[in-house]
């Protein structure tokens, strides 16, 4: 049984019977309906935020969890190392929205377009008292050189940017005119005008962003992150602001989501908010079925060729 | 003698002294400083609106104008043809900064920046009510294939877009999937999710995109125009986004600049208006003297390789 914990629309459900007809597909609404499947459950698709320890202890059939996200730093790895579930999820789907959301967030804040949008619904004529900037030729620092990273990077040579990618081995990526160690960080963000953050929630990546690499990277730097909200240290990142170590800050991810009314970013001119919605595409959906569909191949037929394997020690 | 009809920064004088020594610039504040100084003005440098029949009767000297723009369509070009002046501008500087502006646009369209913006000044976390797309993929019909049409189309590519120009001779151009002539115009209209003109203003573009056109695009439509304001009816723009023959309209360029307050187009929720901004950039007088001190050059060795002529029978 095949237990999806959202009704996913008719047509994904139609592609799916059409596709595999012996399969038996449930599609919940509720946790409690998902429970009440548990026991049966062979395979469970899910966001990733619903299962816990005691999910895992009822769920004795259990054996490949399908994570429709990318971040997987909520499953209780230990226990399902134990039981030897198999962990996959639908990373690489996120790269070509995030990459425009990357883009189109630098655009906005060298093209000065809050501005631009208020006159314009002020009725307001004005191109002298707006101060517009190229993105083009900028020196771009990628934090995290995954398929984002590296999407990212493309992007950014195609508008003649330098790039920088930094990772934990520093090996060579493609689209990185230059690739460093993740102990070198700060040097890399000394050479910063834009720096982008696609960090997985880990160990070693929570609160990495703190005053002292702010402070590294040159006070005209643009600081965006779209990895995980815990990568910043974030009182670090609002006195470094209110300092003027960096000059922009854009945060799609923050540690407490929904980011609380009151809060001091939404009301710092230099903080851009933006809710968690780089990752979202019309085409998700398609993208992330695809994958799952390759993967029940490969569970049926028992291969171990899975696409997107988690590594059930590492966390991603 | 060397006439400037505005005032360069400090920087930018002291760059040309150091350059060409034994020439006589003069920075003008006005017009009336202008003609205090036209009987020998030998070159005129100007951004191109100031110039009419009695400019040019009185410049008895005159031998060259430098425009430092690249619209040049309110120069008295019969005039100047019979004197036998010679006009260049400085038409390829802008494609940087207008094809960001380009890209940046259809982002904020698709990803619904206003939306976005407005739900961060109310400090509201919304991910639902939004609809975010995505550019990558789409089809893209460039009006004009110039430096700027061809390197809109390039960054076009880069985000995985399918490119067709438009020109007078159909001729195929770099960065171009395919190639029509303007006589195919509406068969490469029917074609498109983005319309991006980049025409300047001559008697064949004029009013160019009338209903018929609009009509042609299909409904899905985005519309940009970025070249002149007068390659558009406007009145049949505001019919056929009334009509819903396409989604969305983003004019950078109008008839009368600036548009005045209490015109339709300011408050017409699907058409966004920008203040003829596309062409700024913190580079432009470096590029644009860049092209003047090469063309120096030329004029003082009476070569006849200048980089940018003008054709004074076509008027581009």
């Amino acid at each position: 049984m095949i237990v999806f914990s959202r009704k996913l629309a008719e047509s994904y459900q139609d592609r799916l019977k059409g596709k595999f007809p012996n399969e038996n597909f449930i599609y919940c609404d509720t946790m409690e309906e998902v429970n009440t499947y548990i026991r049966d459950t062979e395979v469970y698709v899910t966001f990733g935020s619903d299962i816990n320890e005691e999910f895992i202890k009822k769920a004795v059939s259990l054996k490949w969890i399908h994570v429709l996200s990318a971040g997987v730093d909520n499953l209780p790895f230990a226990s399902i190392r134990e039981r030897g579930i198999r962990v996959t999820n639908v990373r690489g789907i996120h790269k070509t929205q995030m990459s425009e959301y990357a883009i189109s967030m630098l655009l906005q804040v060298y093209r000065q377009e809050k501005s631009v949008i208020k006159n314009e619904e002020n009725q307001v004529w004005d191109n002298q008292g707006i101060s517009l900037r190229e993105i083009t030729g900028k020196t771009m620092v990628v934090v995290g050189t995954g398929a984002i990273g590296s999407e990212v990077a493309r992007l950014g040579k195609a508008f003649g940017m330098y790039t920088i990618g930094v990772s934990r081995s520093g090996k060579k990526v493609e689209h990185f005119n230059e690739n460093y160690k993740i102990s070198e960080l700060n040097q890399a963000l000394s050479l910063a005008d834009f720096v982008i953050s696609v960090l997985p929630s880990t160990k070693e990546t929570k609160d990495i962003f703190k005053y002292e690499q702010f402070k590294a990277m040159p006070n005209r730097a643009v600081f965006l992150n779209m990895g995980r909200g815990d990568a910043v240290m974030e009182e670090d990142l609002l006195a470094a602001i209110r300092a003027g170590e960096i000059e922009h800050a854009i945060l799609d991810v923050v540690k407490e989501e929904p980011l609380p009314k009151g809060h001091p970013f939404w009301t710092e001119e230099t903080i851009t908010i933006t809710p968690h919605i780089s990752g979202v595409s019309p085409e998700y959906t398609n993208r992330a079925l695809d994958i799952f569909e390759e993967n029940l191949q490969v569970f049926r037929r028992n291969g171990d060729n899975y696409i997107n394997p988690i590594d059930l020690t590492r966390g991603y």
